[in-house]
């Protein structure tokens, strides 16, 4: 069982109980994004965590351990073609030096850490037409001199 | 005069003055992000912020019009090598596909504009390690059936 | 069932009828472009066609929740070797820049959209030979300044 | 003298009088798109246009000859960054399938030239927000057979 | 069945008859380049010649059909590693700008046509060891200008 | 001196005779193809033609020296954009498994040289417009076994 | 001035006096690596460790404040062809996954840090023929849940 | 049977069996970083090793002499996404011309051996958090003068 | 019945009896190098030795005609990984053009055939520790001139 | 002064005296592909090689010290198109498989070094056509095991 199967589980399970991701997270006690992420085995899930989702989407007990490995994070290191996804990349390409410039103007030589890590998917109200919004929180890391 | 030529002018102005980013923004009554864009030849400035730019940092008179010039906004396609931009692409290869489950999930078949688009990056103070905050905001466009 | 699933079952249908993508496009009361990349699998269909192509081309019943289902879509970012599609880049290639020039210039700095869009393909009597005609058609979508 | 020099001196001299392509267009008694890949040595001018284009811009007399020399087309074989010439090629990939289908249901085996090819783009006036209209039209060519 | 089929069914027929391609071509009345294209699924073959193979082969009856759809012409874009292959690449290389200077001087400015084409290989007898001779036609078509 | 300092002197003297390739062809005693490839640096001229060229084009005396080094033949690898050149490629796309397919059948397991080699560039009248007639002759090389 | 200059610079002045990067090294107080690191504009350096260097390597004063500044790290993304650093890398390929699974055994979910790191090369003797040593040490990061 | 089976069984019987990289590494009397490597396919066994390894692990008899095989190493040659392996090559990016630099003062022109090479990975207690420690030792190897 | 799999039969019937390339090549007359590369499908083997190889690994008689085809040679055209076939790249990266070199000052402009090629590897004895020795013999081609 | 600045001076020397490869590496008494390599400079020369060169082809005395640098050596990495070097990588991806087998046969696990490694270039009379000669030795390096 790999977390690939676990993922194809978890999908088949939400569609028949008609679950949304929202909710599932809110089974869980965490946040939307992060969910998503770990049922589809791109982060590991704790053990406490996956124990609920094993019950709530009634996956076989084994499901616990593969859902806690730590994963092999891989990705197509060419840009994605869906436009949903093409679109933050495109945001990064025209807006990348300037994050680095303010970062660096308030924190000194350092990164955002995408490790200790959390990110946000809102839905923003708005006359003109609802607006997605984004919001990343990531701690601040100044490299170490020695 | 070319939008780098500008680019550099300003850069030298703002060493030599001591302004920050967030300064100057404020000046033009705008946003730092876009602000840095702006003087660095990614998006195109309107005339009225363009003056005001002009007069603050004792640029010649034609870079108004190479301010207001639509660029042609170009970006290395490969993941770029600076640490701290390339964890914006890691976060996104890690967690863009929750995103784009998110965005399907709460606004049905479409994306977030990359055009009709803002975005911040506040310090958040927090007692283990202050934080980066990136916060977007993008209209969200449903495709059009015909 | 996968939307590549589906696909085939329409080709399957199509052939077997001999309907021809005009008029799968009239009974669906869609256009022929449209049509042919919702079948395919590239966009997503609206459960209203999605019901009228199940009747239509006698599909089961699930495939019409995976018509309607939000596609991730890819495609191969190499250009196309097949002479039929690869002029169509030669195209953009040779006249992209100039498409930019004359949208800035008549609309200012934005783009079209090729999410609010749609597209028509003609044949064209001429005494010279037949001639073939692409219409497009997008919103235009300034950039936003904040 | 290149076209690369020409193409900078018509720049200059568009700049400096205040005309637009679609103005510049007119005078040679040819299309926009046309003109702008000319101008900019995409396309070969012939002689004719070419003087017009010199007096109109004042350009040297050796600038005829070289406007009429046989191109070297080259551009970038990866797809552009730039948003608004990127959203073309987003839609060929989208669609690029169907167009391929739908020409040889009307025609048969063959292509849309791209060497006996012309294209408009032209503003459409909509209540919901302007829209850009891109026409091209290109003589179908049936495929050998030997 | 696909046209990759029908091509495994042709060699395999070719394999067991002792059939060369010049004596399959001289059956359908083709030449032999055409040929061995059309039965490996590189081009269509009009269904009169599509009947001749089907009864030459022995092939079921649907393969008439399969040969005469238009293919999707795909190959590796990087270049061939076969040196029988590889050398015509080189050959593109080292003399791709003679051809193209020639061309334009004998012809003016368009191009030599892969659609409206045909091409022959013969084996020319020499003392110091035999040739191999390739020749191709194609139409010459002139840019278009409007 | 380089060979492309004395292939733009070549150009340069061509231009102000208003020589054609073709008749600087003939003044070396050589073919067309092979002259423009010799001049533009790309294959080695042996010192008679050098020295013939030399007095035609008025060319530094050095030049006869240069022409007749063993050039470092370099191209780019990716495909050309040309169109002019591209459709030659495309030929090799399709057709080329078919090339060798016959140069197997005509001579056995082995490779038509492109060292020993030869090529031809000529016009052919034609009633539905003139054809591009290309013809390669290279000796055919046996694969040694030992 | 620009970091690349201030790393000309100490070049110049490191082979004129004959110092080591490792006398330099203990010049600062700092490690040799990261000395390097910093006098090739890799890493930015701080202003006491900056004003030592501009001291000893008789530097313009205005060095200080390029030093550091937070540079931009770029590298070549595809292998390096230099043996010697090429070797490292092939390092990597070879036992790179067994250093993930003993991180991930040793720590749990996370990561060696590139950022909280510092890395030391040591000399050391050996009967059969000396060795290179290499000293790396990075915090580990957990992966945060959210 | 496959060093890819082999590898498949071990990792099962290490899942079953609760054993660690580094008990597994202690009972073959050798270092975790290359048992794991070896358990992998990623270099060959000496047959005693393999031995232990089969009685330990209750393989097949005939795995021995598959993890004897001298294995074709291969990876992937684009820089990993996984965060984990990533920072490794980050490090080399940043840091491998220093680390050429050192080696070349320390030893003379050569390189450290990837070949005749040994590493280790520690955990080092840190109060500010613990440290991973990743310890390379090559032989050097002298470039040849001839 | 493909070229893998006689590659796959001579391997297994290979390690059943315990011979050596060196053995086999002996068996059939031929060398070692063009043993390994005929048998693994890299070159075609004329049907006398096929008939040996046959009756010495107890193939099937149909391999005798798929070992005298004439293969499609491909290999990935990155330079691989494995050390072992790694350093004969590197090897051509550093020295390449000194051998390009060389070559042209002992035989003038041409190349050395990989056609009319043969190829030998060597064990010599050496107190320092034993070498490998490499040995190429491939005919001297001359450019032609026309 | 640059390695390449060297590099020039050693072949305009070379050129108004007339010396061959082989002539210049018998009066430094090396061998003549070394010679080439560290004259282009893509190996370090000792001192006192380097001193010899400078006197024979009158080099200012600062090369003495530029020769006996450490090179970063680079170079392509993509397979050069120069049919002379390109014939060279053609070989090594045809027998590239059967040269790993050999070694790997007659040495046990480990590799060629191409460090500790020298190379020749030699004519061999043929009355067939005379031969290029290239033979390579160098030491073999047992895999160690740790």
């Amino acid at each position: 069982m790999t977390k690939d199967d676990v993922a194809a589980m978890v999908l088949a399970a939400k569609k028949k109980s008609g679950m949304t991701w929202e909710g599932l997270a809110e089974t869980l006690g965490m946040s939307p994004v992060w969910t998503h992420a770990a049922c589809m085995g791109m982060v590991s899930m704790p053990e406490e965590q996956a124990r609920t989702l094993v019950r709530t989407c009634d996956l076989p007990e084994e499901a616990v351990s593969v859902l806690a490995e730590c994963p092999t994070k891989t990705w197509d290191q060419t840009v994605p073609t869906d436009p949903c996804i093409y679109r933050l990349y495109e945001i990064m390409g025209v807006y990348g030096a300037s994050m680095k410039a303010l970062i660096h103007e308030k924190f000194g030589d350092g990164i955002m850490s995408a490790i200790d890590f959390e990110m946000y998917v809102n839905r923003k109200q708005d006359p003109k037409g609802d607006r997605v919004e984004v919001v990343m929180s990531g701690k601040f890391l100044p490299y170490r001199t020695w």
